[in-house]
């Protein structure tokens, strides 16, 4: 990270989510009563952190140059013609209550028709979509989307986050591998392009950064990233880290930290919204379970401690069941060993709602995303691992899964981005609050 | 830290413990079938940690002079006259297998007689006690054990650790407050004067590290830090962070980093051992109380965010259940938040041994704290915060209960040590093995 | 039971509440939803239960004549001033969505000032209290209400159901050993009556079916029996079984049916409400450990089989913890043992809503009790033990306990009472909604 | 079942059993201790139950004629060579303790070549196996093997009872309609003759008793119970009622009992035996899941009562999980609904040995067999459905799966047959212990 200007937050920041579903409908929900004062952000670093700089603990609004809330303007693609009201409403995540009060908010935000492609989503049918000729001539479609979404909402910039659901697991292409095979498999409809790397593509091509909550693969093909960064632009990924895999993230590191012996880690989860119905294909699931079964593996490393994490049963479940809606739980059972091999258990039992600790991360991840990119940097950004179960990372190098490692890199990099200002005269939170205290 | 030599582990190490209950004897029996290849020391630092040295990931032992496992020699003191056999016997921890195997052994370690005050530990009764005239004399007859422990066995250096039973709190008093009038307390059998202060102080004087595993104020007294300075002697304490409380400081930083809202944490224990027994009296409870209460408020600082941490509703019980025998179980229910203040619940349910979580801990304590002397460290040792539930500080400063934070703290400092260290030709582990190898 | 004419329960029902709390509003606001086809009185076995009757498989409602939730009326007493509305509200039991639609009909429910001693109840402080000047004039009040109740409802019948917080635990005395005395402490204001023998000595009295909701003795003492039989009264009680000891009453028989051997029983429970503030007094604690501790004997019986029986450890333990609301949740841990020994656990998480399995339980306690005194029952109704915690039986009778054998017992004498009636040409389900149909 | 009369228990009884594994094993060994006074056969009700017998709470063995535990002999078939010892040493069941101390006496056991068919058990491959030209000379086979069993050991009677693995599900076809089909099958390798089949055909030839442990189809197929009711003799399955399906007929009929409405439940079972490793073949899962789905449906009956049991989803899993090993671990989640359909859960984690509950079944299976065919009962008995998943009946007839029903048909007919029984002089408890006191 070069010692270079961070450009000014100012003007209004356009958030464009392909995927307009539960985890994209709670956080514009939460974004607009956060602003009118109805509900608080909790779970959002960029609105809760704090962090040590110039000797003191500062909360990161008040040492970095973010977007305001009040400046944020949402946007979307989506698979059925719902506005975020009524989408919001059918995903059951949130209380009648807070609908109601921020209903008419919500309903003047109306999906942009999606690109879709059944082979790649199979237990979803889509309503709301692009009939184009070609897959270059969807790209086309969304860089139009973005040019009027921007020109309309008078935004000064945006980010994009893909929302949608989790796709059929495609295995690295040809096609994949420079920024000219992709754009000819464009042209060509090459069957390995999916969906998200149509959004990822033409959001790169306008020079707006784009992250990844899904597990699907596209920015983690050498094309985009060499694309993002001869663009310079940033991006991150892959597959938002909420609910078990959280857990395993916070729990692993410690039971590593004491040196205890991994014997088995079972773990499964129930849930029973759409995100479920899309995995209960088994292609969706292949995707899925991939990026749940590595995080283990990494924090226990059998390559650096044999006897410790050599050999164990790592079983992961995922089941759809109705009853639990859009809340998820998880039950893990965990079997290890101490001292001259005794064993122990733990059991976690997590009653979690996926989309309330989703939102949050989404809403970090365009700050972040912004912020970095304001800041001059491009390609994968590592110090983002934090928010992801399989965080993409340099060619070469491993990814980071220990929460506090994660937690450790974001602190890091915001800390020499906040060194990078001068100390300003008054940065009280007060200040934060007015505006115009911020002009350049 | 400056950066001194650190002198050569060369020669036999004595462990002392006052209180060889289940975890003084669960300790020797590890340490003895380890040596024999009986079963591996699993959960210590000491034998499976690995920290980055020069560019690589190395094992302590390979870049640190720790007393090897052959070279150390136990003894210890008891309010029962059972040898080691026959105490590890009645404690239940280890298996009738283990317990045959390494009989021979274990009935070679008798207890010497213990300083024992009826006042601070009402559940038991002790038949194996030194009956002297004043607590003066009973901490010269401490020391005269000591003495003859080490002449004895041949012993080049020892170190102590209290593993007795959770005395009756004891606020703090004006005798505590400085040597003087410590020593003058011990000669008119001062009340406040409780027996692990009698035996910090014999070693203390004589020159030797301690550590407290035990919530029992003591080596955290003015008198004692004091002392401990005085003799260059490096102590550390107090109460090992073994089972809930373990988990608390693995969970409770891994919600923080995520900024979600603490609303509450329930935790209740079961256990039947002596421990149990002995924490039913109202008085042990408290002492024990404190000591896993702070562990929240410091990690889910509601000074810091009062708005996630500024109200939470916190409980903790240890119930006495006699099927639990020397395992024991914590349950706990976590009750948090997130975005927009929809709750959530986590719950714990730790099938645990206490024993066996604490003997490695115990280990590693010996070691590090003779490591510390001969590397000219005195007082209290911060660095060892990860295996305590209350991390005695110097003076003003707040202990950090963060597990991750801990772990950091630790591996800095041995990483600094290591690095006082002359690159080594060879350190292969095979030449660790080889006294000769290491002298200096 | 005699073979005797069953009276019809054509006319209104008055249901009277000392309490109006938690459960009892819980009752009025689903009695009224059902009415209104808004939600189901789910749990109610006089609702949605069924029996074998002359060969068929035949709803309790088409057999029996049952009064119809149409003609029920409901009034009551409290320590604070709060319409039913206002105190359903404050109980947090149901959704601001019910509460709003039954709004209008809860708020007409207001109130009879309440008999309160705070001897009895000491974490709470009435507001809305009779002033009288003895134990005998609030007697009268209460009778006077009662009247009035009746008479401006133009009820046709009633019953009492104590729905008030735990009393403090009363030994039997003197007092309590017969009528006479009984109403000679009464006027003497005898230390040992507290509110709810007031209020159940009011009702039976007038010849009103009493239940008792809580643990308090009341109807168990010698004097209450003696009344309820004299004046040809059923009674019922006491302390309803929700939530733990529901799971008690239905796994404790299940395992005991396998002769497996019971080594420990850790029952702990945290909950939030007004119940919860109550028993954080010892003595309000030591009533309803009382209740809660026997089920299990007499259930596991150690006389009978002392070898799987005669020694476990039975602990209970009742935290108040705000987070939980109105919520209520246990968590029970099980050692037992099977073939040869061998140890095995159950652990058992109970997220209960208190009120919500308490409301069905009043409603069919009102109902049979009123449909046993039509039948010409009197005195202690054993058959209703299904309902309680601490089912009240005929002197020297040991309680069931067993949830499948009190079930039996009911549905016994359900049967028995359907039987006495004439075979009905039409009993189907749309005739019972007709009351002509069942005129007699 | 009519009054006649029971024949004498006297003589040796032969237990022979096709797969000596866990299950097997365990048995044996336990019997084997509670002849020495080693250990206690918990678990089982002809051991332990009691129940009233002409007014008085009696001892099972007191008042029925069942076999000695002191005259059982035991016999079996396996794929493995293993004598039972080696066999009970691998399952991994009992302690190191155990095995030494009943060495001798297992090790006598030594299994006869087995019957075996690898389009069943996919998973296993037998190494001790009956080479015969066709099916008919495997029945062959097996039938002068309990000839020669009962001839060498002098026995007076014998029970069989099929304790392998989960066969392939197999669908009902011509060759099981009637006995001549069944026998033509055999002697033309029909393919859907399994080996089950085969076993317990040469026992019902042989008129002996058979039982069946496991999922598999064999005695509920026509030509088994005609061939069973042909010879007079009694049959009993299937699969045994040990873990999570124990506990679902215990928790059950009790949210049934207080008309609670039943939203979901989800089950997931760990294990790490031979039977897990089985139950990895998705032919042997389809057998076993659709034991255990079918018991909820049948006792929480959408067809009496739609609004609370008409739509429930009901999930059953089974994994493969290393370290769990012998034993088997259940969690549970029970989604369900009260009063207003408010919803609550409950979790129940059942860390149970399958073997230790398993084997008390199958001695009772050969006792109450054994005395059924001895009070001149033949074909399926239904009042055994207590030891059952699968209970087999009448044809037409509904299977019982509420355990407290089943305890109630159990119960009722060891009544009738005690009631068959001159009044005893002396049957006390002392009596039955020593042989000679009831010899005829």
């Amino acid at each position: 990270m070069r010692d270079e200007h961070i450009e000014s937050s100012n003007g209004k920041l356009g958030i464009l989510i392909p995927g307009m579903g539960a985890v994209g409908t709670t956080l514009m929900a939460g974004v607009m009563a956060a602003r009118r004062g109805l509900a608080p952000p909790i779970g959002s670093l960029s609105e809760y952190g704090a962090i040590e700089h110039r000797g003191e603990v500062r909360n990161l609004r008040d040492i970095l140059p973010l977007a305001k809330l009040d400046d944020l303007v949402f946007g979307g693609w989506d698979l059925f013609e719902d506005n975020a009201f009524e989408a919001a409403a059918h995903a059951g995540v949130l209380s009648e209550h807070h609908l109601e009060e921020l209903r008419d908010e919500l309903e003047e935000i109306e999906p942009m028709k999606a690109v879709f492609d059944p082979e790649f989503v199979r237990n979803l049918e889509g309503t709301w979509v692009k009939e184009a000729g070609s897959n270059w001539e969807l790209a086309r479609a969304v860089m139009d989307d973005i040019d009027d979404f921007i020109e309309s909402n008078d935004c000064d910039r945006a980010v994009g986050i893909w929302c949608g659901s989790t796709e059929v697991f495609t295995p690295l292409d040809e096609v994949h591998l420079s920024v000219e095979a992709f754009e000819e498999g464009l042209r060509n409809d090459h069957p390995k392009i999916s969906p998200t790397m149509i959004y990822a593509y033409a959001h790169l091509k306008k020079g707006i950064p784009f992250a990844n909550a899904a597990p699907n693969r596209a920015l983690d093909t050498p094309a985009l990233v060499e694309l993002a960064e001869r663009n310079g632009v940033p991006t991150a990924g892959k597959d938002l880290k909420t609910g078990q895999t959280l857990m395993k993230t916070i729990i692993a590191p410690g039971l590593a930290a004491r040196n205890l012996k991994m014997d088995g880690w079972y773990s499964t989860n129930i849930l029973g919204n759409r995100d479920g119905a899309v995995l209960d294909d088994p292609g969706s699931f292949k995707t899925k379970e991939e990026s749940k079964l590595s995080v283990l593996e990494s924090i226990l490393d059998g390559d650096q401690q044999p006897e410790l994490y050599g050999d164990f049963d790592h079983r992961v479940r995922i089941d759809y069941y109705k009853p639990r809606g859009d809340n998820k739980e998880g039950w893990d059972n965990i079997d290890f060993s101490g001292w001259m091999d005794y064993p122990m258990q733990l059991k976690v039992n997590f009653l979690c709602r996926d989309s309330i600790l989703a939102a949050p991360l989404v809403l970090d991840l365009a700050l972040f995303g912004d912020l970095a990119q304001r800041s001059g940097m491009s390609g994968p950004q590592e110090w983002l691992s934090f928010y992801f179960k399989s965080p993409q990372v340099a060619e070469g190098e491993r990814p980071v899964h220990d929460l506090f490692e994660q937690r450790r890199m974001l602190t890091d990099t915001l800390g020499d981005l906040a060194a990078r200002r001068p100390a300003l005269s008054d940065t009280s939170e007060e200040s934060v609050r007015e505006p115009a205290a911020e002009a350049s």
